[in-house]
């Protein structure tokens, strides 16, 4: 077996030089095709023809770093495109760790080691856009059309990049498998005093917009007994389905309501009408129908018994990620050896480039600890013995 | 005794008139010193004299129906504005009805009485401007400084009206008493199938802004166990305080969460945040007292339970109006034998003129029922019947 054994020194290097590009104060204002993203793009090809890797840019923005191999190479990577005000590590440690194991793998004969930056993760036209490319989830013609917030078009966005990006896309079956490398972005394994997290899965999400339908009324002439308040209806539906579905759940599982519009919302009247959001999170699509079936039945028993109308609007679902076993087990392997014991399996509560990558070849993913559980936020942050860590690690995890 | 008999189809044509201006479909947009609100306030001033009474405006736009008597007059009335679009019959109908007994006890010689129709009681500038400037709850030049929602101040809006209003306002030592006839603006006649309303007192309210502030975060990667989701938090304050308020209240107090707003109200993110107003109402300032304490402890509970901080804005309170006995009798007096057992007794959930004037005269109300409750709508309305019926129990009331 040979061991890889990467330069910390250089990770952090390259880590602090991403960083610089968009950088604001200690985060990064980098959304994806932003001058600053660009710029980092083109920063990033350098150090991977530095390294002695080829670099190859498809027509979605996706940066690949190529081994000089004929064999099936392992691709590691994440994203560096970054929320509109981000985080320095959300993506770019991935993406920098990625790049520091290709490039020491090559350095000591190991195992073929590609790796990539993936492009627009983080949403600016739709989330993981650019892993969804290189996937076939989603076209290329379809994404031309996506528009961002100011109502860019996804096609004008890449036309800045076109002078570096080929004509055609990366051919999946040139991987053996993809290891994403990440930091967690919850307070877990901070809380827990833990080093690293390897995940056995990521949780599928199912999202869906609901409104009760009361009688809006004067809130001074109308007797309680005669109300039909849909604000009411709402609490009256949370504290239930919280109750319900606490039969059905495990401690990972997770939901939210996190969006509510009462109509008129006025202090003076009754309101008629509330719009609201519930977003349900597992690693099991089983449980995920599940909760969904309790979570309607909640619905139609309170819009009865308050004699409320009730709306289902806009449902949508993404499917739990499979992790490979036998790429956990090599992740798991290292871990106890690097982290004895200050380390777990645990779900990704978030989605990552790799839902996407599980469609066409086998995923895993390793996470280091964020401190305070802070993310998409400048305040983002782990310590630096972490970010050696989860390399080395993953590095460990590759050698064979 | 003169018994003041009423030409109710003088009546009808008056209040048809009047909803002339600033007629829109089948309701009126005629806000205070609007140019549709100025029209109506000189026609209604042509009819006070034709009636052969003494028109007299006050400096605040409130035009009088003075009777050619030495003795102290009782005083009818309401106001002539309206909501921005609102009904033809909030205010309007308390002031033709006002104006029809003043105008038929002249022309038979029974007591002298006055009509008033107030301005701004809708709420451009202030709730129930022209009645609190009459009664002296609000001095003209704090009048002034009041702005509209465009910026335009009182005292520029009343120059519009400048030309027939005299420098000085009504001595309230002029009139014995007011009675105000106005539509319920609530179900209960109408679902009762009742056809009058003796208001026994005027609610009181209490008014007031609550912030709880939980944790910010991720809805995928922070467990519930660790979660200080503010929505929960007033999910769980509503439902508690619910339960504690039914062992103090009774039938007619209401209490309404009107406005709600989370932060940052974004389906992905557990609310940091959530501001809302909580507002209250009874006829006893007492029960108003004690349900504003069971309201802090309640909040505060919540707050220490689930770990949220807790703020208090901008409480406001309006005491409960005290009914006139004497008054009430002789209305109910009247009512008994015009509407048999049609009639309650009952508080009103709305403020009302009568309640700046109860400050420095004897005050009644009457209602008369609102199809279906609506108000404050263009399709509120009231049966022809009631119409006459409410102005026939008022002449009663006041014949002697």
């Amino acid at each position: 077996m040979t061991k890889i054994i990467i330069n910390s020194d250089r990770l952090l290097e390259d880590l602090h030089s991403l960083r610089s590009f968009g950088c604001s104060g200690t985060g990064v204002i980098r959304p994806a095709f932003s001058a600053a993203d660009i710029s980092a793009r083109h920063w990033l090809i350098k150090r991977i023809k530095a390294a002695g890797l080829t670099a190859k840019v498809d027509p979605a923005g996706n940066v690949f770093g190529l081994p000089p191999s004929s064999e099936k190479a392992l691709l590691l990577g994440s994203h560096s495109d970054s929320q509109p005000q981000g985080g320095w590590l959300d993506g770019a440690y991935g993406v920098i760790t990625a790049l520091e194991i290709a490039r020491a793998s090559l350095e000591c004969g190991g195992p073929p080691i590609a790796m990539v930056s993936f492009q627009d993760e983080e949403g600016r036209f739709s989330t993981l856009t650019g892993s969804k490319l290189f996937s076939g989830a989603l076209t290329l013609s379809d994404a031309d059309k996506l528009t961002d917030i100011t109502g860019t078009s996804f096609s004008q966005a890449r036309l800045s990049m076109a002078d570096i990006c080929q004509s055609e896309f990366i051919d999946p079956k040139l991987f053996s498998g993809f290891i994403e490398a990440h930091i967690e972005q919850g307070i877990v394994l901070d809380q827990a005093n833990q080093d690293i997290g390897v995940v056995d899965s990521i949780v599928g999400i199912n999202n869906e917009k609901f409104s009760f339908f009361g009688q809006q009324n004067h809130a001074g002439t109308t007797p309680m007994q005669l109300r039909r308040d849909a604000f009411q209806g709402l609490v009256r539906f949370t504290t239930e389905l919280n109750l319900a579905l606490a039969d059905i759940v495990i401690d990972s599982t997770v939901w939210t309501i996190g969006h509510v519009q009462l109509h008129p919302n006025a202090a003076s009247i009754i309101p008629g009408r509330v719009d609201f959001n519930l977003q349900w999170r597992d690693a099991s699509d089983k449980r995920l129908t599940a909760m969904r079936k309790v979570i309607h039945n909640c619905a139609t028993r309170i819009s009865t018994e308050l004699e409320l109308g009730l709306e289902h609007h806009s449902f949508s679902s993404v499917p739990a990620t499979v992790i490979d076993p036998q790429l956990m087990d090599q992740i798991s392997s290292a871990t106890a050896q690097l982290a004895t014991d200050r380390w777990r399996h645990m779900p990704s509560g978030a989605l990552h480039d790799a839902s996407n990558l599980s469609s066409v070849m086998p995923v895993a993913m390793l996470f280091i600890p964020s401190i305070d559980g802070i993310s998409h936020d400048f305040a983002e942050d782990t310590a630096i013995r972490h970010l050696i860590l989860g390399a080395q690690v993953l590095a460990a995890s590759v050698s064979r």
